[in-house]
């Protein structure tokens, strides 16, 4: 028997996903938002949103450009406290260590030490209510070497990206593999 | 050293989202997405990307809802399956031995043994490229009560929610709890 839980933002798992900007002043900031997602494949884009009365809001409308930052599980700590306070208030790349690096693609800066970068060009704006959808075209990703296997694909279990869950508010690790995409449904039907 | 890998749709995790819609003559369809999340917080709202040519582009266009039913790990043989044909050419409810059941919310049907839904209507749709997105408000979740906690939450460890990895294009478990959200942060600085 199904119950009913009232209208939510409930989706698992969500991603975490820390936004990288530049102010006018090109002082770079970050931002975590779970509230995101891959949008179209061509041109590949990535959609994030977030709330007007952000510093990030500004920063994107401002240098129409913003990178999204995938954090290994090690960095669970500093993805929470980015999500915390504002960059109005402080340095969120001083205040967890970490290294900021300008793209050379788009006008927006990357966290050195998370081994997986999206550099985005702003596409679309959506005003939807409290959040407006920013839409990024994916210009080009960066990794860590030590997270690509032999076919120099980024690998999940090399990885280890951090998936939070809205409804229990808890930050999960990534788990086993349970098959491969586009094959194991084959079984279903010949 | 960071590689740069290209302009992909690279994103980890990806949630897994089976989609449910009603066509012209009320026969149920289901499609499963992985481009896709949670958008706005108020209005409640999420967005799925799909492309023009599939049958549950039509649906939604026509019907203005839709259901997004999320799988536990039990049914991944079955998403992967509901992935590959099309419901022009076959029954997936049938094929996957599912219960098609019309919501009492919106036009659309869900997934009775899956353990949780989302009820949509359509509220905004964004031609992006190659992807279509469809915006839907989140009328209600409906959830079974064997994936409830004390409080009345949809507890993840209960839920057991599968994870798309599109870049080695795996399906995962969601693993562990990390930690606290809104909580753990707050030990980087006082």
């Amino acid at each position: 028997m199904k119950k009913s839980i009232g209208a939510k933002t409930y989706l698992c798992p969500t991603p975490v996903l820390v936004i990288g900007t530049f102010n006018t002043e090109r002082k770079a900031n970050l931002m975590t938002v779970a509230w995101g997602g891959i949008c179209c494949t061509k041109p590949p884009c990535v959609a994030i949103s977030l709330r007007k009365a952000t510093y990030t809001y500004e920063n994107i409308t401002d240098r129409k450009a913003f990178t999204v930052n995938i954090p290994s599980e090690e960095y669970t700590r500093e993805i929470d406290y980015i999500g915390l306070v504002s960059g109005r208030d402080t340095d969120k790349f001083e205040d967890c260590n970490f290294t900021a690096v300008a793209s050379d693609i788009v006008d927006a800066p990357y966290i050195a030490e998370f081994p997986m970068i999206l550099e985005c060009k702003l596409l679309h704006t959506l005003e939807i209510g409290l959040h407006t959808q920013f839409i990024g075209e994916i210009m080009d990703i960066k990794a860590d070497e030590s997270v690509l296997d032999e076919k120099e694909r980024i690998a999940t279990e090399l990885l280890k990206p951090i998936s939070f869950s809205p409804s229990d508010r808890n930050y999960f690790k990534i788990g086993e593999k349970i098959g491969r995409a586009f094959i194991i449904g084959k079984e279903i039907k010949q």
